[in-house]
């Protein structure tokens, strides 16, 4: 489905289609319906991160406690949204040996004890030994850091899930 | 549950329990835990119609389009969420006259192509009869009145489907 295509839409389908670019938050993809007809994927993306960077720190950090653990609970349990299946999946998350698997779910907790929000990455830009790193690593940040740093990764997150929506042929890594 | 037992829930249980009290809005309630300790209930609901108030129109309209049609597809194919449906059902929506039904989805419509965003009334505070009446004049209004009325039946919704949550014991009428 191309710009053009998407331009066309009825705020419903485009909701529909788009709702879930940013995890768990299809407000931001319908309001920024308010702003089409988008000239190029450009403009697309950079709506969606605006709308992003205009939100108080209270929304930004909402906007991350929408996003499910890697490797966490909704993982086990079979209730990741599609999109998070296949990108925890292709980062190794749904095969870690069990030592990883309990040192993965210690740094998360202490992640989320330490911020009040979720560890986010781009699983698919990375891998299982980068993820281990950077969350061991970021648990050290300031709060201020690593809400600007979350909110990094869900653009590029977003960015990767409209490629495929809105540009299937492109790579799957920006 | 009461509002000093909320306060001590981390954010994913928060998310868990109110994250649709605001239709299909989860990142309204997550970033709110932002804010607790809520000194009350009164509290709880102004931190959320605050946020509310503070974003963009064009977050406004994103609410709104996130809301499903009065009696329209999503009910017809049973995929509404329990909150809706409860409510929808209650004000006789799952029980339109073909001629009422088909009434009520050419006003949907009407209203839809004229504002770019659905028809939102607390269908909990009205009754068929009202629903269609006011389907019919709201079509009338400006596009920035109607924004702003919907938005007060969002805060409705919201309201009633907290105390629900939280004041269990609270009559489900405002």
């Amino acid at each position: 489905m191309d710009v053009a295509a998407l331009n066309a839409l009825p705020f419903e389908d485009f909701v529909n289609i788009l709702g879930n670019v940013v995890e768990k938050c299809p407000l931001i993809t319908a309001a920024i319906w308010s702003e089409r007809p988008f000239v190029n994927f450009t403009a697309l993306e950079t709506a969606i991160s605006d709308f992003i960077d205009a939100l108080p720190e209270s929304g930004k950090e909402g906007i991350l406690r929408c996003h499910p653990d890697l490797a966490g609970r909704d993982l086990q349990s079979g209730t990741l949204t599609r999109e998070s299946r296949e990108e925890q999946a292709g980062a190794g998350m749904s095969a870690l040996s069990s030592a990883e698997a309990s040192r993965m779910s210690r740094l998360n907790e202490e992640y989320k004890q330490r911020f009040g929000f979720p560890f986010v990455i781009c699983a698919r830009m990375t891998d299982k030994a980068n993820i281990l790193r950077q969350l061991s690593e970021r648990c050290l940040n300031e709060r201020a850091t690593e809400r600007a740093r979350g909110i990094e990764e869900v653009k590029k997150i977003c960015s990767l899930r409209l490629r495929a929506l809105v540009l299937p042929d492109a790579p799957n890594k920006l």
